[in-house]
């Protein structure tokens, strides 16, 4: 059973997962927890749908054979939050609280190919893919209990994969994270001032300087920005202000698939298929009209280590500038990638 | 140059040390930034004191030799701030704010042995390096452009260590940063309600239940919290209250050693000489004399990989209750360590 404890140090909640562990002298030597099926098969590639959960949902094509499918949805093996348990909050003593480990935890198989990286697949299957993503992403806001839904990929081990084949997480949590609690109050407070949305507004600025864009179409931008917390840290933000992922529109869907593709061929070109965390940051519950706060997509390449001092102090050592990575990106062509 | 840029999306301030990257093209790959001697001599050792900048400290024996020192301090060869920078500020436009990469940023060899870890270093060893460490924070916090000083220590490559020879670090900041005005501004709100320190409060709440004790002495406790964020997180608090690591008394430092010697040996046998990072939390300047803050140590083995969830929300997720991991570390011998 998961649950949440409360850092009363920090106003984190932290999540307890203690059935996705292994036993603790099992932690010994350094090998991260792994989740490969114990029979060496893939449970994502087609053929073996039978060592997966129920599946969620999924896209097919019109041949009726049930592993011709093109996106599938299933639920996380080792769940770190379940829909079954309840967000019930107890005292265990004045300072510590727990809650129930309530939320969802979803798997969104990208592709039936478990060698094709999202930066080789052709535009039509992105834009359908975030037509997935949309799809269990409103459908999940339905639940009243979930406040936020994070969406995101993680691509290579250094990113924290244990499974290879390409693939989304969505966790629907039943707090609205402290982050996103600071983000959302550091946007509003800009708002009260100005009367503008910090996001479009730093969009706006990226955009009139122009070093630190890597790519654009008609509906976003794609941007280093200029406080990077890591090499190569990309944002990719709409034009026209959107607070929740869930107001995005077709054309949209079909510009963000068109860019996204682009920068990730890049990035696949320039540093060789690194490895990157990918999220999607949108509004989190009661949040979705506000004027405030922006949806978009920041790509993360975890190409350094964050040690000791990011650690104790929360900040971030960042080793290239994001007007150099943005130039080396604009410069490196996409064709190589595919 | 280093420089400091505001991300004015959550009121971090980012360092950027472009001198200690390689240039973008040198990303390729997945290589994290060495800054091994390219002689292939470890600049740490005894004998090889002329690879490195002028010594800023050091404790040596009755021995007059320049080799025979048991403790050096020299300044770190890829500064993330320098002592000769400025801390003035820039705007880049209305959002967008940077400053001078003013701190300081050094090294403190652990010993003159390559091999010894910590856990193997003899109690009288440990303390003399507490005394360095507090002496250089005390030092430097006489700089009044220094607002925080974080003490930490990387141990192992998934804790971003790039030499081998055991050693500490000690990065002085020119602003307070954001994650610490948190924990100050939580720990405020406690004291406001309360009248108490909330450290203080937690350290006698744990001491009371008891089963998230590791181990104890006079001065000092070390609990796996509560609300632990990775597996196998353990704290050590001073049991009298003070808010700064500068106020240890030599009584408390000779306390401090043994119990941190005592929990990394556990530590060691029970997960196999683990990675890890050390960070000593203290209170910034003006607020070293507050009833609110303790200063601590944390150590965080790395066990786990972060992942695009922990990026995306800010939250962590925890494999392991730290009751089972105190139990187990409790129960593990520390002889075979040695």
């Amino acid at each position: 059973m998961s649950s949440l404890r409360f850092d009363c140090t920090t106003n984190d909640w932290v999540i307890f997962a203690p059935e996705r562990a292994r036993r603790p002298h099992e932690y010994r030597g350094l090998c991260p927890p792994v989740d490969e099926s114990e029979s060496g098969l893939c449970p994502f590639c087609p053929g073996n749908e039978y060592l997966t959960g129920k599946e969620i949902y999924a896209v097919r094509g019109i041949n009726p054979d049930p592993s011709r499918w093109l996106v599938r949805v299933i639920p996380n093996k080792f769940p770190a939050l379940r829909i079954e348990d309840q967000p019930e909050r107890f005292e265990d003593g004045p300072l510590f609280r727990h809650m129930g480990g309530c939320g969802a935890h979803e798997v969104i198989i990208e592709s039936p190919d478990h060698e094709r990286t999202l930066a080789q697949q052709p535009v039509e299957h992105i834009e359908r893919l975030i037509g997935v993503l949309h799809f269990r992403f409103v459908d999940l806001l339905r639940d009243g209990r979930f406040q936020t839904i994070v969406i995101f990929k993680n691509h290579g081990e250094r990113a924290g994969t244990s499974l290879r084949h390409p693939h989304w997480q969505l966790i629907a949590t039943p707090v609205v994270p402290r982050l996103l609690r600071l983000k959302h109050q550091v946007a509003t407070d800009y708002f009260d001032l100005t009367g503008r949305c910090v996001y479009c507004q730093m969009l706006a600025d990226e955009l009139a300087f122009g070093k630190r864009v890597v790519a654009e179409n008609n509906h976003f931008a794609a941007v280093c920005p200029y406080a990077s917390h890591v090499p190569f840290e990309m944002w990719i933000m709409p034009k026209t202000h959107r607070s929740s992922f869930a107001d995005i529109t077709d054309q949209e869907r079909r510009s963000l698939a068109e860019l996204l593709g682009s920068v990730l061929r890049k990035l696949h070109v320039a540093l060789e298929n690194p490895h990157y965390n990918l999220t999607i940051d949108t509004a989190s519950r009661g949040d979705e009209d506000k004027r405030y706060f922006l949806w978009h997509i920041r790509i993360l390449p975890r190409l350094t280590t964050p040690a000791g001092f990011e650690l104790g102090s929360g900040m971030s050592i960042n080793l290239v500038l994001p007007e150099e990575a943005a130039a080396y990106l604009r410069d490196t062509p996409e064709d190589s990638a595919t």
